[in-house]
């Protein structure tokens, strides 16, 4: 089938859902993702509502991108304004991008009870804007906002949106299902139509309210548009948008488009999980293709059934999209993890050593208590390290305490205490105050150590997470810390787990300082 | 459109998914809420499998059900026994019940690589173990497992099986999709195949493997499929089943099928909530129809369309399925958002009133700091009445203070003292441990209050989060913390923000409590 573009909204239309908010370093961040995994086009932003998506414009200009094209998004022009002084148009020509996106109305509804103007006059601003944007040299997208509602409630007057854009020269025109409630073979019907009158690419945005929003998609794919929008795992207000974690997949795999890479292709879970590492979300274990779970078999004859063939019970191979089959019960599959992870340092291990079993059964503990070592890497390298006896401890803990008061509306200072014993045999014991408990007790910390580590004070720490593990535990519930700590060269994650946030902490950062001792002694 | 039959296998495919398990309280619970929603089928488990199924179907023969059967589960016999003499045939009939559901494989990959059988075989296990069970007077429904697979794969072994079923007496044939990789038009183009051929009622059953388990049921149903089998909020392994909490207003709303009343459709919401409380896992907020997010405004030219006409970006009146629209605050969201929380208390405001503009101002100000007050309306409640200064304190703090203490390795005591004043004028000091500080200082709060304030006795937290606002700042980073906390009867969430965990924590607890009083004041 031919080629398809892929147009990422994941930083505009995916930051409307609830808690959703990118910093431009963020989102300077998931552009350079979305560019490697082969994105076409990325909606970077409404720079007229918003001075931090302004800001996004000026230095993703900086940025050398392979693939993508970044645009900005706007409204059609002001109902009482031309569109050489719309404010909205010049901050779209002002962002410098050579695509730009313009949203215009669909459907009837809209136009007179929303926007109080008569449907002539919603057809003028549409060819207008779009007219004036083509006349400064950009590209234009235009968006047809509730495109199949105002379909099925006026097909004529839709259909003379569309026709409008085009007057106005707009070079691809997207049929949104704005409310997300369009049905699949309703949506293929009105495709084909539009694709049967208008010689223009056409695109689909679909959102999820009836749970349609990634069908819809591939049914209209295959009902002629060539265009595709939709956020990383599924972003978006209500229900969301279509999922393009879901969508690519299915379009290169399940109906042949070839729309990105194998190799990119390859990249697609690590860059849907970055990105809800980024927004601070848990990843949907259960999403399609790239959930932890969307390949794990639980059931006994299931994973029987699996061992004997794959294809019995796994719709794709799993590495295609960068996942990975996980085996609920079974050692298999963990063993040899390990036995990769191992064969750096230890050479001579495989699957059946016992240091490789003590390792697994030790991993095994620490993740039914919550523990995750994929963004804690060095934590699972002072793991392996100490089960294997191979691990010389820097100092020794005697003892800490925090203390944290309040009184009436003063500020409220928190104080750590701190004693360890030096390999020396000196006890250090200091204390230092902190913005918050472990801040305090961080710095209380390398306080006490610095004197004998002197290289301790290259460390910084860069990133500190918290997630609470089982939400129904309330106040008393079990957190995951993890910390990211850098010495300028190299950056680290560590985590730490603990019914106690301060005891979770506290783990995490004793591992984010003995890794970097730990490094300077192996390389030393 | 004709009668569709709505088949629940919530408590038995459902249960696949990780962390799932029902105990048979919970499920006699389930299948109650189920019977009045008006579910026709309630596949209850796999009696051979399990002594806690089969003590599930001695006990559900004694609930007085209005519209359902349960069903037992079972596969066809085993390759080398006699259906007489099979136990696992033997225990669907023991359970009494007068519908049984058989499995049996539709693929011949899985006859020749897991059965390790003959397809000729596997076609007499089928029209076997039917004709078992029909003769002994059971109705049966045939599931046909990995069907769409095996059609693809062998079109015709994968009809003679359905015809073995048929042959057997089966009373409906269930096309499985069962490693849910199927798109929606080849499910749509087999089922209308396969229900030319035969003069039998056809059943759906989906996975969402390719994120379509909702689609590829809908467009089953408009091909000719008259029964529908999923999970209540999608469950199931892997990427979970068809979810009936969206199949089931699609199917009425959008198709006009008329599977349950109006009056049952009005509990839906409800239902998928109580199930998700009963697995102890997190309700999907931004699920289809029943979502808390489903029908959540944020964008402030959203919220002005809705104001306008709830049709503009509501897909349908959130009512129908028991579900409500919310209008989410934010800077985003302007002025009307905040007319529109006012409105009931306060109904003479408009946009342009002052007291509009303080609050407002209000909002801004505490977003800026971090504040978020979209999971937490009870918090943005206190935040309203305090500034329209029409709030009364419950109590004073006069101070608190919180101990976190670790020697060597003996377990980590948090504990925490509280000094509050009560409107009496009586000091109340006291002290509390907790797994933690900020449970510590929970407790000791309660403790506080509970002798002045009873009712507090019935506040319990449900939900403890926190999240690092800027996380570059390391171990001193700004924190917010959402609490949601319950009564029994109502659900509600508070938000506090510091670099301090402990005060943000405090906060939002205080909140709580607060909100809890402030409501009773209000309604008292």
């Amino acid at each position: 089938m031919s080629q398809v573009e892929l147009y990422d909204t994941t930083l505009r239309d995916g930051s409307q859902r609830e808690g959703v908010a990118f910093s431009v370093e963020d989102k300077l961040r998931i552009v350079q993702q979305l560019d490697k995994l082969g994105i076409h086009y990325i909606e970077g932003g409404y720079p007229v509502s918003n001075p931090k998506d302004r800001e996004f414009f000026v230095r993703v200009r900086q940025l050398h991108l392979q693939h993508a094209r970044v645009t900005p998004f706007g409204s059609t022009r002001r109902t009482n304004r031309r569109a050489e002084n719309d404010e909205n148009l010049l901050a779209l020509l002002k962002t410098e991008m050579d695509t730009v996106t313009v949203v215009g109305k669909g459907w009837d509804l809209h136009v007179t009870d929303v926007l109080g103007i008569t449907p002539e006059q919603n057809l003028e601003l549409i060819e207008d804007s779009v007219r004036f944007l083509t006349t400064n040299g950009r590209t234009v997208i235009f968006d047809a906002e509730h495109f199949f509602d105002g379909y099925q409630a006026d097909s004529e007057y839709a259909m003379q949106t569309v026709e409008a854009a085009i007057r106005g020269g707009a070079q691809c025109v997207v049929l949104c299902d704005t409310n997300g409630g369009m049905m699949p073979l309703d949506v293929k019907e009105i495709v084909e139509i539009v694709h049967g009158r208008f010689d223009i690419p056409l695109g689909i945005h679909a959102h999820n309210d009836a749970g349609m929003a990634v069908a819809n998609t591939i049914i209209a794919v295959q009902a002629g548009a060539v265009h595709v929008q939709g956020t990383f795992n599924g972003y978006g207000e209500r229900c969301g948008n279509a999922n393009l974690s879901a969508i690519i997949p299915n379009l290169k795999l399940k109906l042949g488009v070839d729309c990105i890479s194998d190799e990119q292709l390859r990249k697609l879970t690590n860059v849907s999980r970055l990105i809800s590492e980024l927004v601070n979300l848990s990843h949907d274990e259960h999403q399609p293709y790239v959930g932890r779970a969307a390949f794990a078999h639980k059931g006994g004859m299931h994973i029987d059934a699996v061992r004997k063939n794959r294809r019995s019970f796994e719709h794709i191979e799993p590495e295609l999209v960068g996942n990975e089959q996980r085996i609920l019960i079974s050692e298999l599959a963990g063993t040899s993890a390990i036995v990769k992870k191992l064969e750096r340092e230890y050479p001579h291990l495989d699957k059946r050593s016992p240091e490789v079993q003590r390792v697994f059964d030790k991993l095994k503990e620490a993740e039914q208590e919550g523990y995750q070592y994929e963004g804690a890497e060095a934590s699972f390298q002072l793991l392996i390290h100490k089960t294997l006896n191979r691990y010389e401890p820097f100092f020794e803990l005697l003892g800490f305490r925090v203390i944290i008061e309040k009184f009436l509306n003063a500020d409220m200072p928190s104080e750590a205490t701190i004693k360890v014993r030096e390999p020396n045999g000196v006890v250090e014991h200091t204390a230092s105050e902190g913005d918050g408990p472990v801040n305090a007790l961080d710095r209380a910390l390398r306080k006490a150590l610095e004197k004998f580590y002197p290289s301790l004070g290259n460390v910084h720490l860069t990133d500190y997470k918290v997630r609470v593990l089982d939400t129904k535990g309330g106040t008393g519930a079990k957190v995951r810390v993890l910390i990211e700590a850098s010495d300028g060269e190299d950056t680290w994650g560590t985590v730490g787990v603990s019914e106690n946030i301060i005891q979770a902490s506290w783990e995490a950062l004793v591992d984010s300082l003995e890794y970097k001792l730990f490094k300077e002694r192996s390389s030393g």
